[in-house]
Parts: C-alpha cells; sequence; structure tokens
C-alpha cells in the first residue's frame, strides 16, 4: 500500500499567494467590470530592460547553431555568470565569495525550501513572525513540525515574534535553535538589519553551532549606505551562514527565473555524534543529483545586468518601484495609518490604525476599493492587524489605489 | 548544534556522470591533443530547430515590453503549453489526460527525485537494475534506505533485475513493494515494454494499492507503432501511475530546460490508517509551494513543437540521432559484441564479449580510442560487463568512433 507523506496534512487551507488569487478571482467574476488593482502579489510589472532581452536574444541565437548549441551546463551555473556574481555582489563590497561557492538555481523559493534537504530532522528551526510563508509552510511538508497549533503556530518551530515594539527586529531566542531563517531587508515588514544587528545573529550562531539560512532577495532595494547587503558583509558569518538572492526582484526575473544561493567552503554542520561536515559539498550533491541548472539563456540574460549598461537599466528600474514605495509610505501615513518599511524594501508594511483584523481589511479594500495587498496575518500571528503592500505595480496604478483609499468610509 | 542529513553519508563515490566527467577531464590534461569523442552522458548535440527558435525569441520579445511582459506565471505551467500536451501527447494517443493534470516543470531529474516528497517514509521501493541512478540516489538522500551493502545494493530497496536471460524485462518482484519506478524505453538498456507488459503491472499496482512512477523520457524514440509512448494507453492506468516526460531529448531542451508530470486527478495513495487520499493536490501544494513555473519562453519554445512545422523538424531531428542508434548497433554487432537496444530507444546495450567489467572497458576506450561511453555497472550490479552507448552525437563522430573501435586491439 502506497502511503503518502501524512505532514502533508498537517498544512493550514492554501498557501497564501494562491488565497488571494482565489478570492480576486471569485469577486472578479462577481463583478466583471471592476478595475481590480493588485498590490498583494509581490509581483514586478516593468519589462526586462534592453542589454537583457539583447543578452537574452544573444542566447536562443547560440541554441539555434549546432557550433554555438549548448546541451546540459553544469548544474551549479556557467562560470561567466558566477564569476560575475561573486565580483559584482561580493568582493566589491568587501565580502570573500568565490566563485565556486554559487550555485545558480532557478529560485529562491525553490532553494529556500529544498536546503532543508541537507540538514537532519532533529534541528530547531527558528522563523521571524511574520514570515515569509515558503520557511514555515516547507518544513511542515519536510515532517520538521508538529500539528498546526490554535493559536497559529505549528508546534516544534521557534518563532521569533517582530512587532512594533520591537520595531519589527527580533530578539535572540531564548530556547537554543540550530537553523535560523532570517530575512532582510525583510519580507513582508519592509525592515532592515544593520551590521551591528547581525553580528548579533552570527556570533550566536557560533556559539551554538547554528546555521543562519539569510534570505537577501531584495537586498537591492537598499537605499541606506550603512545597511549591509549581504551577511558575509559581517566578520565570521562564513562560518555558519548560508545566503539566497534572486534576479527575481532585483531585475524583473519573476517570469524569468534565475537566481542563485552562497554556501561558503568553509561552513559546517555536524552529525549526531558531533564530528564537524562540510555543508558545501552535501549541496553540490544534492544541486548535481537533483537539478540540472538553468536554461542557458537565461543564464546569459541574467549575467547582463553586470555590464556597466545592464546595471544602470536595473537601478533605473529599482528607482521606479521605490518611487512607488515613497509614494505609498507618505500618502498612507497621511491617512492616518502606521506605515513601516518602503525605504530600503520595495513593502510597504501597515496597520490601519482603525481595529480591523487583516483579512477584514483585505475584503474592504477589495470590494470597496477594488485593491488587492497582502493580509499581514497570512505571514504569521504577529502580522495580525498589519497589511502589506508591493510597490511592484505601476505608478499609474498605485497613484489610482491611492485616490481611491483616500475615499474610503471608514465606521 | 546544526545536524546535517547523515543519508548523505550513505551513498557511493560521485554521481555516475560526474564521475565520468571527471575521468575525462583527467586524461585530457594529460593528453591535450587527444580527440576525445563523446558518448557517455545523454546529451543531445543537434540545435534548437527553426520553429523553437522563433517561438523562443518571440518570448522573449513578449517580455521586453510592459504590455506583453511576464511576472509569476501559474506554477504549474501556462494553459497554452499544458493543453497542447494533453491533446497532442495523451487524447490524440487515445490517453484520457487533460490539461490540468499536467504539471510543466524546469526538468523530469528533478521531478523524478522531488516526487518522493509527497510519499511516506514506510513505502517500498522496486527498481530496475540496472537503473537510472537517480531514482536510487535520491531515495538514499531522502531517507527510504538503509546503507550501501558489500554486493552493489542499498538495503531497504527492491532492486528487479533485467537481464539477457529475461530479455531486460524485469519480473514482478516476490515481495510486496508500493512504489514502483519503471523506465520505457529504458535507460539504459533501450529495451522497451509492450502494452501487455504494462498491463502486468498497472493490475499489480491496483492489486496490491502501489503506485507506479513511469519515466517515459525517451517515448519519441519509439518507431515500432504497437508499443506504447504512454502508460495511460494502459487500462486502469490512471489509478496507479505518474508519468514523466521531458522535452529534453524529444525537442533538444537539455540546455533549455522543460519538462512534464503526469498526475491524474484518480490516483490515490493512503493514509497510514489505509484512508485513501488523491496525489493530484499533494503534488499541487508541493509545486506551487517549492517551485515558481518555467521560464515563460521556454514555455513558448516548448509549445512550438506541436506545430505542424515544428512536429515535423522534430521528428527529422529524432531520425538523425536513431540514424547514429542503427549505424552503432549494426557495427557493433559486426564486431562481435552483443547487442541490444538502439531500435526504439537513442541508447545502445552492449556486451563486449571480452570479458572485460564495465569500468575496464570504459578505461579501455578512452585510454586506447579516446571515445567515451558509460559503464554498465554505474546503473547498477546487473549492468556489469555492459556498456552504453549514447546516439546524440553527431553523425561524424559516431562513424569516426566505429573506426577507431574495428582498430582496437583486444588480448
Amino acid at each position: 500500500m502506497a502511503q503518502i507523506n501524512e505532514n502533508y496534512l498537517k498544512l493550514q487551507a492554501g498557501y497564501l499567494f494562491p488565497e488571494i488569487g482565489r478570492r480576486v478571482r471569485e469577486y472578479q467574476k462577481e463583478n466583471p467590470e471592476a478595475d481590480i488593482i493588485r498590490m498583494g502579489i509581490g509581483d514586478v510589472t516593468q519589462p526586462l530592460t534592453p542589454s537583457v532581452i539583447r543578452a537574452f536574444h544573444e542566447g536562443v541565437e547560440e541554441m539555434s547553431k549546432g557550433v554555438t548549441f549548448k546541451g546540459y551546463g553544469p548544474e551549479q551555473g556557467y562560470d561567466f555568470l558566477r564569476e560575475a556574481i561573486a565580483k559584482n555582489d561580493y568582493r566589491d563590497r568587501g565580502a570573500d565569495i568565490h566563485a565556486d561557492e554559487i550555485f545558480v538555481s532557478d529560485g529562491s523559493k525553490c532553494d529556500t525550501g529544498n536546503i532543508l534537504e541537507i540538514f537532519g530532522h532533529n534541528n530547531i528551526i527558528a522563523v521571524q513572525d511574520p514570515v515569509y510563508p515558503v520557511y514555515v509552510d516547507t518544513s511542515v511538508m519536510n515532517g520538521r513540525t508538529g500539528n498546526f497549533l490554535g493559536n497559529g503556530y505549528y508546534d516544534g518551530i521557534v518563532y521569533m515574534p517582530c512587532t512594533e515594539k520591537n520595531g519589527f527586529i527580533p530578539e535572540i531566542p531564548e530556547k537554543r535553535v540550530d537553523i535560523i531563517f532570517l530575512c532582510y531587508p525583510n519580507n513582508p515588514t519592509g525592515t532592515t538589519a544593520s551590521k551591528k544587528e547581525l553580528k548579533k545573529w552570527v556570533d550566536y550562531a557560533i556559539r551554538n553551532k547554528s546555521v543562519i539560512l539569510y534570505d537577501a532577495a531584495y537586498e537591492a532595494y537598499i537605499s541606506d549606505p550603512e545597511i549591509p547587503h549581504s551577511i558575509f558583509e559581517i566578520e565570521g558569518a562564513r562560518q555558519v551562514a548560508i545566503e539566497f538572492r534572486s534576479f527575481s526582484k532585483t531585475a524583473g526575473f519573476t517570469g524569468t527565473r534565475c537566481a542563485f544561493t552562497v554556501i561558503p567552503k568553509t561552513l559546517v554542520a555536524f552529525t549526531s555524534d558531533g564530528s564537524e561536515k562540510p555543508l558545501h559539498p552535501l549541496w553540490m550533491r544534492r544541486h548535481t543529483t537533483k537539478f540540472n541548472g538553468v536554461s542557458y539563456p537565461v543564464q546569459k540574460a541574467a549575467a547582463a545586468i553586470y555590464s556597466p549598461e545592464g546595471k544602470k537599466e536595473v537601478r533605473s528600474t529599482i528607482n521606479y518601484y521605490m518611487n512607488n514605495a515613497k509614494t505609498l509610505h507618505d500618502n498612507l501615513t497621511k491617512m492616518g495609518f502606521r506605515v513601516f518599511g518602503g525605504i530600503n524594501a520595495p513593502y510597504v508594511w501597515f496597520n490601519s490604525g482603525r481595529g480591523l483584523k487583516s483579512w477584514e481589511l483585505f475584503d474592504k479594500l477589495l470590494h470597496e476599493a477594488h485593491v488587492v495587498g497582502t493580509p499581514g496575518s497570512g505571514f504569521g500571528p504577529s502580522g495580525e492587524g498589519y497589511f502589506r503592500f508591493s510597490s511592484f505595480a505601476t505608478h499609474e496604478d498605485v497613484l489610482k489605489a491611492i485616490e481611491r483609499l483616500k475615499n474610503l468610509k471608514w465606521n
């Protein structure tokens, strides 16, 4: 008798974003004339830039001729891309990372889920709360947790509350934890972490032989020069951290698919009898056995963002979105919401200040303003009452959404 | 203390293909003048066809303009591709499969490894021997096996020997098994299964509540009209089978990356207390939580193979490779090897007939003829003494390789 993985039965309802999609489709079906503005899912709207498109076409053209055709590439990615990443994203910022420590993949969502495969089942996992749901859901699916509890948490995971009171910066948990998911700039709160703050975590991980899983998918949105873009800008991090990066938000690759994960060769974890094992060869084995590399033309397109022209273009797209973020931030503040994020991150996180729960606000905005956001409670219990707007919409839509929000009636 | 997944420590040496790559690189380094012909890894050499290239460029062009730009697509793939697959690969062949039962992915290697995630840990897994190493290695990594035994097998997996004696068609195992990996046309032996043969497995699975994981990555190479291309051509299969397909070998997508997995909505497995659960929603949850869809231009390119022009072009490339396979088959036979496969499959499987072990023949061919193949023992103990040539080389290389093989000295 073939048995299912019963951990899947512990999962709550739908994954957040499909659930939003479902509610929006249902409303649209009943109200076909409604012009719905989508600022829920963090999906980009601006096209790939000219340098990227040019390189993408070139890659496709190479696939059309026998002499330049590419079959299976290295699963870890082509050297031209890994070298460009190591130089531009790391060494130029003083972070000591080499090309052979970079694993190119088709997405950070995949990598942050799959990474648990190289860790044993006895690790205690800590996450920020609110949190990007993938870390938690994949932990559940992978059997790392107990059941879903009445309080909105899964048994066995250590949740670190991020609230207005602590400035959305979590405290070190009282209970010792083995694997720590950190996301900065944070999704969903838009908070960033200073070097001092990250140093605290690196020191903790060294002391406790823990591993930090650092999601830096939004690093390109950091405007303050004092804020680190990578955990590898912090001394000691090469011993204790894995970093996830993506071209999705940096360069509009959500539909093009390219990302990468950095595993320093000096990073170790342990066998149950306490002997040290480097994680690089484990992930190498996982990556080469269960993955076959990213499409060659896509890798060529990704590498183009590191050319001088590509860098300018990408910067200009990011500025476009950050102007949206500022517009949202300033106007929501004026409307009397309590507003966070949106300065070094593409997400604006706010509380209506009018006592509504997150999904209540979701339905109100959808039904009365035809504006879609993401309910904060979907990211965890500490997000209850909050709401996330993504700044990836077009500027016209952002302005239109603000006008509609201004006209909302509050009881 | 962060602990590793100790199952990885059970894995033997390198994954087969990286190990071949290592030996070839080493030899090439010591003999830089050697003109090495590669027929080891099953990687294609012919470029993408004109229709595919045209659609690929169009897809890239759409990404360059705001109005046609695509962000996140449906994780399961765009409807245009799923519909084309369901119609052309299934319904036109009388197999009752619908678009919403198709999950587009970036590779069958990924899918055949990842699929185990939706199954519990108590299932007994059966594989053909010799076998595509990914099924076994991912089972090991996933903790489905015991240790590697002295006889070349992992404890806990049921191996089904495929030998000259049984025509490389395995018998139903004596011990009841829950999950059965079957690959037809077979990699590495090039054998195919008749409808009657597959019916035997479907009936077994129905009787035992087992699930068949059917890898049909090479179905496009079937020339005999009596041989089924899909397990869903067999009555009852919708209850018990998952099928994996790929554009890699069909249309030269090894470096472009697109594949799909078919999970009928009528397929079930069981909870430990015996209640029936459909697998489609479980894989849907896995696919939407841990994967973000295939690059849009790649999906456009893949769909082009279903146009009338695309079909002709793809057929012509496959004929090119099958002419290689026939050339290899006939010439190796003339040289006194015992030769199998190569008629309905791109792989030619042979025994030197001269008492050499597989890796001995590998080294002899590499050193004395500068020809790379795949040692049969790398696919499992029953492959010992055998060798696989892939027909994906250029025809010129195949002819050159044959000339060199003719001149080999045998003791």
